[in-house]
């Protein structure tokens, strides 16, 4: 677990658990045992179960935790997706920010996953992008390849991706692709965001070694496909929806991006149940 | 701001920035002035703003920033959010962290909103519940209370909310809620979830300060009001959504609790459009 | 341990050790074995038993530490509280800030437990305040605790305590007490500081749940006593000393809270004697 | 204000304020602006006015504090010592942990101060020890200063000082001694604790630059003072009390070390009044 | 400033400051004013002016910091290149930790500058490595660039670099370079390390976009350079010295990579002069 | 291992890996075995040993790691210094830093017993200064011991030096040395920087507890010494090297400081072969 993930975690215990579970220590007797089994109540790709291991480890490093399964599992309704025993005070402390980040985590993968399945046979790869939670973007970046989708770039540090705004700056999209293939970040891609055949043209010609299709409608896609022959990567981006996934792959592109994946994946449901033992 | 606030603006900063913006190095000119504009792309409740500002102020403390709105103004379409002026790559390097904030806790907002709007003229409030993402838990509550909700308790720690798995280890209703109510902790109140109208009498018997109707249908809520007469506050929760809360409102429950107002709220639509200047 | 209790000790060895024990740098063969013994040289609480052996084990964590006694016992002059053997430079360089802890804590302890042996029979409850050191909140309450004593709120977030300044603010007692009881923190107790007897009739009419005297004298608090006929909890507070707490007591309040206990205990005596094994 | 006690008084309002002053949010209008007064209520020697301010201006760094007297000040009770003007929720929120850093460390400074009243006259300083409350020993040093007191060593690593544990490691006084005065600290003064007249003489003999006198009689020291002629300072140290500092200044000694400066100080009494604006 | 180097400034401080600057304190009347001079003693390009500004106010933000050259210029011998006033103790306690910063960082660009220098006129550029002090890889990166070198990846991250044991793993330069092109990080550009000229006719083949040179004779990179004919660029690595640079950048290779520029640059000389005003 | 070290392993690794090690994760299988093993290049003496061993596990705590050697060992060429078995992609991604930590900590041990080994047989000792890159001062300190030197003060906390800015600010050498004798800093001793004999003799008679002789010639340094005759330890400083180190010695100097040690030594060289296994 790396540190930063071992401060989340923390973080996240003190501000539920705070100056101590009051209802807990008024209502259980000290010492007591039990055992809490957190279960799935709809469909769902499981992801980030370590994550919720360690958040029970946290509160009490003595607690037994078994896990039947693993993520990127597709869980039905009913599944058992952690059983933990031990002290029963600890337990209950650490349910809600366990569940909290499983629920959340697991709805990012089951999200990506839909739109997977969707683009089944096609060779486009779905990918995520930089619309993440902030302090969430590894964690997120994970659920989404658990839910056999791709990462595109970390951050800004670890991929050019040239949009209007730059080109804006650098004078033409032939100038920004110039400087960028030429400049002292000799170990990374440029890729260029476009809207234009005429654009896609220009960017390949200044040695692009990726293009971002925006919002372009499927024929010009389609278009773009054709002309650009797979010499380099097409990326489509923009507005894309689990309702027009599938046709927009059917356009032969090479990655399709969506930050609804974890900009806006609904928590998926699951409960743990507790019982004295 | 407050120091952890801060803590998880530099962490999501330097999630995104790493080693620095490459693309931007490459293509906009050092010292090149520009101004950002973020606008709705839907009608929203904006939530966050300051959040957004400190984000620009944290990348670069010169950046002039203009804030036409406050938090808790139901936007529109096209309606300007935030204006930013200063140094070009500066505006870039904060405009995603920024908008992943905003956009985030404006969906929060939005969807209270949402439910507020639906229990108009009732006398329940909105409430949230720590079902939050972790390490969001201020953020989001105050999202919340910008939307038109209210805050149940922050945590374990500020209120006794007593479950069925304390109800067990404690042997019965009656001996959980006297426990609490004579606890050591006697600066909070004491409420308890009940499933029947039983358990309800005996909660009210023993002392309670409020109850939790848990997945309660209608009729027996609109029974649990009319045996309780107001004498302690009736919180309705469970299976919520904006589809039936106007009827649980209807039933004259004082609070109806719905975790989806942070564990499930999508991100609102957003852009920012950048210039130089 | 929590992480904020690990910081604390990590700081407290830090600010003494610092660059090294130059002394047993000079003196103590590396390597050499030894035994230490913390002996009580008074009467005391133990307390902090389990912070003391954990500032030796931060130093070296292959330190064998025996506890014969827990905390909460009532210690004569003489009795071993703690047993190290290990590294001999090792336990010089952990005794003075283990001891520092301990003597502390067990102060708060030890006097906690003067005054609760002084209301023995009567129904109130020693309870502490906030008067505490510094980042030594817990600590602090912990020792209170198992001194016999009982934990008023932890911080202003826990429970609401209206005092005069609020009282003026808000308009009168029974405006503050509504205002808070219909307040938005539907989970807390609302207690209120009165100095007379209409003052305190005030606060129950506004359905306040606890009332705190403040600095009544004896007739006046029993008086209270009788009129308030156990149906909120009553608390004394001001001025409260060894000498008069029994009083106090005999008016039959249910709760005595007293600053002292936290902010002017003194240091209990303790040594440990090291010899080389 | 070092990042440590930046640090330290930011712990210090987390454990206080937590999520929230609720009763403050319940009962003080938003934007009601105020002033507190913080008055001594006994005389006390004024040590950490500023320590009292910067818990303000953390709380809110808009507020206005005003601060009549220096610390080191011996104020009568009814002095003001600060007056803080601006938001009234701020200052609510603030001054409990104001006024408890300003009466621990006045505390300190006015126990100190006792002493040095007590040896006015002789040549003996009056040290502190390294019996500090963890966390906290560059304040509680600053505030014994503030009393006209000295510091001794800040830590095992500013000074070397043989106690019997080092001398039973090293086989006599003399060897260790030795060893100290050889060793690679080249920078750092010797000094060594003795019982009897004819360890003084080995210590002086072996080079020590300072000894000191534990648990010595008056009669003994009085006799060690004359033997050794000034050479070296000699400490006087051991179960110094205000009712003995006399007598031991008396004999003559250099220096005279009082661990119960900083482990049992009371806090000494003060209040802050606070009213609308 | 970053965050990170704010910690690494205030870290250098209290690990040179500790309790205090005692020699200071026992000499410098408090409140003395005095002026700080740092001049070069020997030719060298500046770099880290503004961490060294930044350490003086760390320091105390009141003191008056001019800087009349840039990083970047080459100063000789006598050359002020920094002048700070004020509080004299403070700039006494800040001297030698800026120094330490100042001599290093400049040391870095004063031998980059050399080795830039050497090949002027050729197309290489020259490049640092990962072989930096670990905690200062911004630091020297940015000081390599101050001297007129480029800067390689900054880390495993935003770079793909296929060394020998990548090789040996995959199987083949083959199998490697193409697991690397097709792999998930699509951003990054692939480079991989050969030994021959058959190793590098099969890294082009599979689609390399750049290619390390490993300890090649002058013939065989000359020879590797007229193969190549520009379509990517060649990077020469291993024992590069000052006295073999330009025959290295004469046989045409696009980029030479150094690992002394940060291993083992020497500290430049420099010098405060301190004065009372 | 200490706090402080964790930290920077944990940042030095932070600052690598970031995101990822991309070349390894794309031709690496998951799971794959390795072993590594770090040899010297040339002459050598080893330091930080355990630093290394400690980088490996914190990327995995399951590598296996044998130490074949202990730090202060003459390695010749082609020893054996550490071999790491376990997770081939985990033994990659620590390779980088340790072997950072290893060459730069070994260099200064490496150039620290160049320069004891010229001193043989007379009787100064190699000191160390002030001047180590920030944030290393305790394990450039300790490489200084592990070559054979010793430490000067470790800041300008733990030992009094009386340069010339502190004479010019106090009045004269003979004020400057008496006010930090009778200071309270009565723990350390107290050394002053002279330049000639006249000096000399006035800081003796004032009571210095050491000299330091600031860039003197060689005779003035001799007859320095015979004139101290041993009353007090003489310490050489100023522009010593390899080449003049021996004859600084042979004046019968106590002890010689040297900058070069900790901020001019040059990596050593090693390297790190790794396997599958």
């Amino acid at each position: 677990m790396s540190a930063d993930l071992e401060i989340l975690i923390r973080t996240a215990l003190e501000e539920d658990i705070g100056s101590g579970d009051v209802t807990t220590s008024c209502t259980v007797p000290p010492g007591a045992q039990g055992k809490g089994r957190i279960v799935a109540k709809e469909p769902l790709v499981l992801a980030g179960i370590d994550v919720a291991r360690q958040v029970f480890w946290t509160v009490d490093s003595e607690l037994k935790v078994h896990l039947p399964l693993k993520d990127g599992h597709r869980a039905i309704e009913g599944d058992l997706l952690l059983e933990v025993t031990g002290d029963l005070a600890a337990i209950l402390k650490a349910e809600r920010t366990a569940l909290n980040f499983l629920q959340r985590l697991s709805g990012v993968a089951t999200l990506t996953r839909a739109f997977v399945d969707k683009v089944e046979g096609a060779r486009a790869r779905i990918l995520d992008t930089r619309k993440t939670t902030p302090g969430y973007r590894f964690l997120e970046k994970a659920a989404v390849r658990v839910g056999g989708g791709y990462n595109h770039r970390f951050g800004l540090y670890d991929g050019v991706l040239i949009k209007d705004n730059h080109i804006a700056a650098a004078g033409s999209i032939q100038k920004a692709v110039r400087a960028a293939v030429d400049s002292k970040a000799h170990s990374l891609r440029v890729e260029v965001e476009v809207e234009t055949l005429d654009q896609l043209a220009e960017a390949i010609a200044a040695g692009a070694h990726a293009v971002m299709l925006d919002n372009m409608d499927l024929e010009t896609m389609a278009e773009a496909v054709r002309r650009t022959k797979g010499k380099i990567p097409l990326e489509a981006s923009g507005g894309i929806t689990l309702a027009n996934v599938g046709e927009i792959a059917a356009t032969g592109v090479d990655l399709i991006s969506v930050g609804a994946l974890t900009h806006s994946a609904r928590a998926v449901d699951m409960s743990m149940e507790v019982e004295p033992t």
